[in-house]
């Protein structure tokens, strides 16, 4: 049996795209979609899948809450990949449907919120209707007797459900973007690439003042640039957080070790997510300084140097 | 003509029920329900009310994004208030219904989420049903015909639409709170009361790496406990993101002063969205370290020392 | 009667040369050589005389443990001016003397050890002699019948004691230079001059560990950067130390304003030694990150837009 | 031939009695008394005595010049012990010379210092006389018609050159000490004993603003604590400085060898100085904020969890 893959449905949503540009070989009939987040993790959790993909922040919204809840609790899974996915919004039509004939829209609110200026000068007197998601409208518009004429969708969903574009780019902006993630059953990390994501959530003692600066500086100061910070609810009451991190570099180079080192020394819980390739090298916060001579030839050398010392070499 | 105050709607939700304690001399027909946290927000810019009320935060869920986004985007509001209301959902039907009877629940997916396991425990064979909000759930079993037997929402939406109480308590959570802000049009902040929060929006340039521990720094050198820290896109592409900052004290503080400014200094753009009495004392994430001596009375003190230095007084 | 200076003498020393170039316009009979850097600060104590110049760190051996010693204890003096002066060692001998006669030199043991190389080169076969300033050196080599042949001295201590040059430049470091500074009674700083240095000395408590980091933090927070610090025991036992530090910038500018009240709430006690024009713009060690946004400028703008959000302004 | 140790001479002053409390079992005809701090190292390098003992610092006059630059610059040495020795001064004289006989007291210009106020009390009409050490001023003393009645010395001074104690305690601080420490050419550093001290000097890039801070962080962010730091020029201008510094532990203690790895990833350069047992437990300047967790137990665990983590075991 070929490998399965589980993902955020309904079919034709932005997440099967994403599936699709992680794993282009997989065929659609090995590709599961789930109604919900939750449910991806379970399946990959329970071994029916072998891997799951799922949003993690969008540049618009921020972060998806039910993945990190997920990430965050229950048995760990392990992210092994990740894509940046363009969050391009075509209006879809049943063929023969012009724009000047469209009178309803459909779409998911999120789209209809990144949407709203194009349709107020494109299609001023449009209703506009909210459904559970952008494939959904897809579909619910290419059935015959829809009560929409248009839905907004991504390019994936109006293919799949047999939709005309009308127009392309509706979306106000151009930049907005979609970070997914594939998650496994954990494992061995990937093999780094040199140009590599590390993830983990810390929790911090909430009795020890300091402690996000100080956690902050685990990582600046083997110049390991972060380039996500979330805070997220403990759950144990208003003002309890723990932080989503992901960092620059591999769990297997030396800086990166050691900044996870003290990150577990310090800390009441980590839970490592995994290392994996970045999907570009573009979408850097960096909001740490950089201190020179942090590369991995500088860690190895140090320790060449430590370990002569600790002989009584001269150095 | 009386003062008049939106919430996020419908009528019977938590948000009510934090209005009507941060207000509770204003009658309810001086309250305007809104279907949406933008609405409200949009009321109380163009002045049609007086102020409004919207969860900011939730102990289990997180920050609300709609209202980080209004926050955030948009002409400026101060926040003026804060209340911290428990999460205590009841599972409500109408009068002679008994907890055997019930086949199916109505209620909104968090509070769905929220309440599993009491209703995998109490009743397991009920089917349930999300809706809009645990007040519309209410509202829908108060229908004659209902297709709902009960409703889980709070103990103010079960009593506006005519229910009974079949069960208190029925959260598995019993510490969960959401902590709900007042918003009013710009002004003076009210006055210090010696228990306040003080609130920012921060955007820090991100061609500046360090600039988080800088930011973090600006308060903790000053002796300003951080209560929450929270990171939101700015909305110009994967990476790039602005930090909520929510700071013990109030801005007419010496030390909190001295901090905003710092902030201000560093950062590209800063938005101020309030100071105002704190809901309470026991909330607090204090991630910083505070300096030893940087009380109010400190700060003065330093600054008498400063002005005999430059008048060349002995000190 | 005109001003009275007292410099560390005797005369013809590098502290002679440096009150030249710090009052060129003081007669040499205004002038008082004082045995003992403690004689010249009680002469300014006590009103003798209206200023006084003492070394303060040289760029081979480093602080000049006497003034450090003056400058924290006993009655407050303030720092006026600086210079650096160019530690150029000149050989003397008396008139007729060639190099080839000289079979002895004199000098003191700074100057000595300075020459060494010079003098082990050009001289392989003269005896050399430590006598108590450089100046005494050629003091003795002018007196008829004199046991040496020649002294090592500044250029001043020749010129005055009437000897003549035999070999200029003879010292082995090319770049060595001692810091010598003004000192006066307390008063009103000299007016910023968009270039000047700010001296104090800083008490931490040894209870409170991070004191140091903090300290530092304080100027570095505010882009100030340090050009020397210098531990120096308090006298209360081993491993106690207070810390001499200058700074860049003037006591009257916003942002070293800012900094040094930071420093004072968390130190037990500092004492402010002055602000004064700077020697020149090369010697800075610079040791912290300025942050950016950190000028003069920046500070007034950050206060007028707090004053703006006190009252109530939008920003 | 036994051990031969060198030490600062001459015989009879502080250094000895160090050297005698460091090494209790070494005859005295093995011990080699040198003039210069200088001339003991240069006997330690070139192996004509197997160690050397000179004084490093003192509570009350600060480091001392010559050791720093001797440790510094030159051949590697490795300092292997350290003692300190309370400075507790004696008047001796000969015997049959009452304190009220006594018109003339000779010592070293430091011990003047520290016995000013004693000697104005009991012995205001006496004369005081400066010679070059104290051990000198006893062997002065003991002459038949020494010029001087009586020394300020160290009680193993007026012992070795037979005079007799005419008042002990004469020093002004009672709680004044000087550290010396013991030099070998390098080798292996001596096993850790639990409570140890490592000394390093690190050469910071001056064109690299916030070195400092960044230094003292290698340390503080492994719970390093720093009980001394001392700036020295490195000879190469005003400005330019390195720093010599005392950390509690030792190089072979994981925290120690992880903060010594950071700093020379740091610095333009490193010398370690050696790791040895401390002295006592009482002399902690502390200067740094110790984190939580951070014992070699914590170091440890945090290096076992990061090999799971890397293995792909589940944490």
């Amino acid at each position: 049996m070929p490998n399965q893959y589980a993902y955020l449905g309904p079919a034709g949503t932005f997440t099967e795209a994403a599936l699709r540009e992680l794993k282009p070989e997989v065929p659609v009939d090995s590709t599961v979609p789930c109604t919900g987040v939750d449910a991806v993790f379970t399946a990959v959790r329970e071994g029916r899948v072998d891997g799951g993909v799922v949003p993690l922040e969008n540049s618009v919204e921020g972060g998806v809450s039910a993945t990190t809840a997920e990430l965050i609790e229950g048995a760990p899974v392990m992210v092994t990949a990740e894509v940046a996915v363009p969050v391009e919004f075509t209006l879809f039509a049943r063929e023969g449907v012009a724009l000047a004939d469209i009178k309803s829209v459909a779409t998911h609110p999120h789209a209809l919120a990144q949407c709203r200026g194009w349709l107020a000068t494109n299609l001023p007197d449009a209703e506009t209707f909210s459904v559970s998601s952008t494939a959904a409208a897809a579909q619910a518009v290419a059935e015959p007797g829809s009560p929409y004429d248009a839905a907004v969708s991504a390019r994936i969903g109006g293919k799949r459900y047999g939709l005309r574009a009308v127009a392309e780019g509706v979306g106000d902006r151009s930049d907005a973007a979609t970070r997914f993630i594939h998650i496994a059953r954990p494992g061995p990390p990937p093999a780094p690439t040199g140009a590599d994501r590390t993830s983990v959530v810390a929790f911090i003692s909430d009795d020890h003042p300091g402690a996000l600066i100080e956690l902050l500086n685990q990582f600046a100061m083997r110049g390991v640039n972060l380039t996500r910070l979330e805070s997220r609810p403990t759950g144990d009451g208003l003002g309890k957080y723990c932080f989503c991190i992901d960092a620059e570099g591999h769990v297997h180079e030396a800086r990166v070790g050691e900044a996870l080192m003290g990150v577990r020394r310090i800390c009441t819980d980590v839970r490592f997510l995994g290392s994996y390739p970045r999907a570009d090298g573009d979408t850097t916060l960096t909001p740490l300084q950089p201190p020179r001579r942090t590369s991995n030839a500088d860690f190895h050398e140090a320790e060449r140097w430590l370990a002569r010392v600790r002989s009584g070499e001269v150095t």
